[in-house]
């Protein structure tokens, strides 16, 4: 038996800690040990039945993003041992390529049980190896929020020397976002509410940071500090409440990546700005397998580690942990330990 | 002294004809006979001053496509001599590569004096020849509309077989795009609001027409039609009031052209469905001189023709002539003639 | 019992028929009956055991394209069923995306048995629905030949209207560039030997053909026939003696689809030609399954069909088919009937 | 009067200085007092006259690549003025976008008198600022080295986290192709003949550098040292001898920038291995003005300076430096103080 975190029915005031069977490998699966988990916002979406309106399930094991060893594997697996530190891929069936509905049904921790457990089986191509750099911990930040982050910066963004690139606040994906993009050579203008907060994205390459708490025209301001000659990329994080203001802040042809939602979900587009000054919108999403592997890769690469959150909960506190991650406090991915 | 169309001040209801003496061209500059101009529903923001806040004009002599004969040529000038036909870049300045706020600030009929009048000069590299296989008045349709729905078709959305387009109505630029997404091997799926429209639709390679009268959720009806693959690029053309049926339609990673407003300006966008479904939303303009020549080298090869309104005016009746276009019963593109 | 076509040991004079067990589905594969092949240059060298260093098989089923219909499913399989007809994936592995070394290593026909047989099981991702249009003989036509066309053509190619393509000859690779280029609303420009063949490719669609037999300077003459604006987009099926010829047709930045080899696969470059032209020379293979998937229905869309040469083989036969084909005699796909 | 550097007939025996009147603005242009050149390999094709088919003068100002003040400025100037320091572009016409015939017929030292001269009239839209952080033989390094390996390794080859750049020798572009490989945040693989310079490769950030006099077979180790994945992208500067090794070197997919023709310029291409790998082979030169503009902002941005040669010449012994860019010995960009 193990234990596992499960909300049944559906809801966040409904998440337990349960024992279930340990699974078996079927062919082609490896069964993982997990160790580490992290948070992410579309977790509390998740917990509530409301992410989407594919999600159905009566009940749910939560979390996308985990980390563990492999203590063994089905028939025909190849290049993979017990012993073997792995992550899981945020969309188990996307290998490569353009997104497919079969793709976005299958998700972790939403369409299909998560890794809020202590075994899991994943398919042989459902993972990717950790570089010995990188704690479970820190690979466990990595499936959701790091290849979101990497997807808008990189593989859609193509963001290079050259480019002024526009983070938002402190969490996961905006740092991530930020560590790649100074990774790419571009520059990295971030906006924060607090005068720790913005010292710790200028320890991370930030070139500019603007309160946006103290300056609600903040993107003028971000404008006028690239010398007018705007924002090349943009991954937005705020939504509702701050795309008007990313608009301001970019140069015509700007790339926007769109990311989140955490002021709201509806947003007033003002269409002929969008059309004259030739802004790119796009979508973004945690990406396929391939793209991860090439994330990992280049974390390896540049020594780069992901920023955790100083708190860090169990299976037994997850709620807890939810709760602390609604409450928008942290800085950088909240971890769960799991073994 | 030649006959121009022009406000002063500022207004639709101050436009008038006005005597002014015949321009000279400049060294490398050509003088263009004027021969036929059409409207663009742009034309009438221009007039009243309100297109965009760069516009600055006290006076201006309005349109921006218009197509005329070479009369004389100024010191330096190559490739271009008296007798050819012409028509004029809707941005004098772009040539080719990305949009620049210089390109912006200089648009014909907007930033600049246009093309309602007998004489204009122009900058060689301004203009692009006209084939033989079109009349002036089919030239003059190609600048701003022809070249919007290039750029969004080809350009930008790289349509090719196997794509699935849609298109809304029958204005000028939908029509073109329609054409040139037939052109690029893609199956089209169109809206329309009476069946003889709908009938012209289908005969111009519209594979399918909807009534969007009749059927206010028209997106999903499309979206069915494709069976259930979706629309893999959308000519956004009506704006706050179909954007939400644009996105129904659509399959994930598609492609939105963003180019129109008919409908309004501010749409509310729903953010969490651009995310999830990869939706790339691209603002498009006139484009570069390059673009339109490419786009006039291709209706050349495909003996393709404008679609042209049984409506005409001329200089004197150009006020007449934006009402008509504001009332929206026009097919195509709605002609002037100058000469 | 079935009946396949086999080469044991390595070699075309060891091309014999034989008697093996049938086979039977595994979880997530389907048995289909074969009912055509067609054939393909490289698998001359396939049976020879040249086909790159990567092929160390002892005996091979021969040949990569072929069509019949599911007469049974194993576990897991969804969304095919008895009865449907398909086409098998050149590359099983290969789902989206770009090549990577495990999608190489296993083609059919080469780095594993091919549909020489009477039955194949395929992984059910590994196999693309037939259209009603389209006989079992035109489907086998397409998985390596058409894709390899459609690849260099619309997914690398990303040939437009106002583009100017080049086709040499009229084998198989080259007759559905020609059918995709004028899909795609190119001009085609395109080489033969014959007075026959000329006219086959201008029922095609080819706009010019030129002999290169009686004019070897064939690509100065069509960089004439461009108007000296070249070409655009070559595919190059020559190679050694031919690639010459490609790149004095072409004009600035134009693109060269790497495929054969029919005259040598050694050709000398000339660099500083490729460099000031910003030549652009990409390799193309039979490409993954979402490209073959884009391209079958393409071609419902459009109704057209492969073009087959007149003369067609069995599995009794297939040597005479090889041989026949290395005389380079044939005009389209030479095809194999199994039942 | 002025002193400049010219060939008189052709040839670099006939290099001399000779006086000149000093040229005036004409409308559009700006007068630059001329303080420093650097050489390239092309300048000794250029004096001799074989620099492509295209050249026909009689006589030459050479090189391309010059720095220095404005002094005076034509009617009609817009942002720049006296006192400024800029660089020439490479190729004066070409703005943006795609490679033009007339581009090419116009670059500096080529097809028009270059900028060995005391003082050189320039249109406005053909020089770029320089940024303070530069020296004016720094500035000098740029236009045709850098901006060409800026479009090999950005503008074209889209380097980025997570790839591998190969970069051959230690010459200017060379150089240039590191650095900015290092700044978009690849891993740099390079090659070299001596311990010297391969300690200053890596001092530039070189991951790995091999000794291809050592190793004649360096293509494979450096595949190796990949952990077989290969290299993503590598910046051809050596030509005949160099491309085998080069392509041994690569992974599937991979990306050659075709720059240069050092060991000698017909290469031996063998079309199977470029065909299967999917290789992409892609023409680069010096560029637009869009592209130069922005590798000065990404080098002020990053305060990466050139690196120069010890060596420093005069337009009195422009030839010796010619003949010393000849024989191979430097490091960098060979400099030519003006003034």
């Amino acid at each position: 038996m193990m234990k596992a975190a499960m909300v049944d029915p559906m809801g966040l005031e409904n998440l337990k800690v349960v024992e279930l069977p340990e699974p078996e490998p079927k062919p082609g699966e490896v069964l993982v040990r997990m160790k580490a988990a992290t948070l992410n916002f579309r977790d509390i979406l998740a917990v509530n039945g409301g992410y989407g309106k594919m999600q159905k399930q009566e009940r749910l094991i939560p979390l996308s993003d985990g980390a563990g060893e492999i203590v063994a594997v089905g028939k025909g697996v190849r290049g993979l041992k017990p012993g073997d530190r792995v992550i899981g891929c945020f969309f188990p069936l996307w290998q490569d390529g353009t997104l497919r509905v079969e793709h976005v049904m299958a998700d972790l921790g939403g369409g299909m049980d998560g890794v809020a457990c202590e075994f899991r089986c994943f398919r042989q191509d459902a993972v990717v190896k950790l570089p010995d750099g990188l704690s479970d911990m820190e690979g466990a930040a990595l499936p959701c929020a790091a290849a979101t982050a990497w997807n808008a910066v990189v593989t859609k963004g193509r963001v290079g020397p050259g480019d002024r690139v526009l983070i938002q606040g402190t969490g996961g994906v905006s740092l991530f976002a930020l560590q790649f993009a100074v990774m790419a050579g571009a520059e990295v203008y971030a906006t924060s509410s607090s005068g720790e907060k913005m010292e710790l994205l200028k320890s991370l390459g930030a070139a500019h940071v603007v309160n946006y708490r103290d300056d609600p025209d903040w993107g003028r301001t971000i404008n006028g500090l690239t010398g007018r000659r705007g924002i090349t990329h943009a991954v937005e994080i705020g939504g509702a409440a701050t795309l008007k203001q990313t608009m301001m802040s970019m140069g015509l042809g700007g790339f926007i990546g769109m990311v989140g939602v955490v002021t709201g979900p509806r947003a007033e587009l003002n269409l002929p700005i969008v059309a004259m000054q030739e802004t790119r919108i796009e979508g973004v999403t945690a990406g396929s397998r391939a793209a991860l592997q090439k994330l990992v890769d280049a974390l390896a690469v540049h020594g780069v580690r992901p920023v955790l959150d100083k708190a860090a909960f169990t299976l037994e506190t997850l709620r807890d942990g939810l709760e602390y991650l609604k409450a928008g406090k942290h800085v950088g991915k909240v971890g769960v330990r799991i073994a």
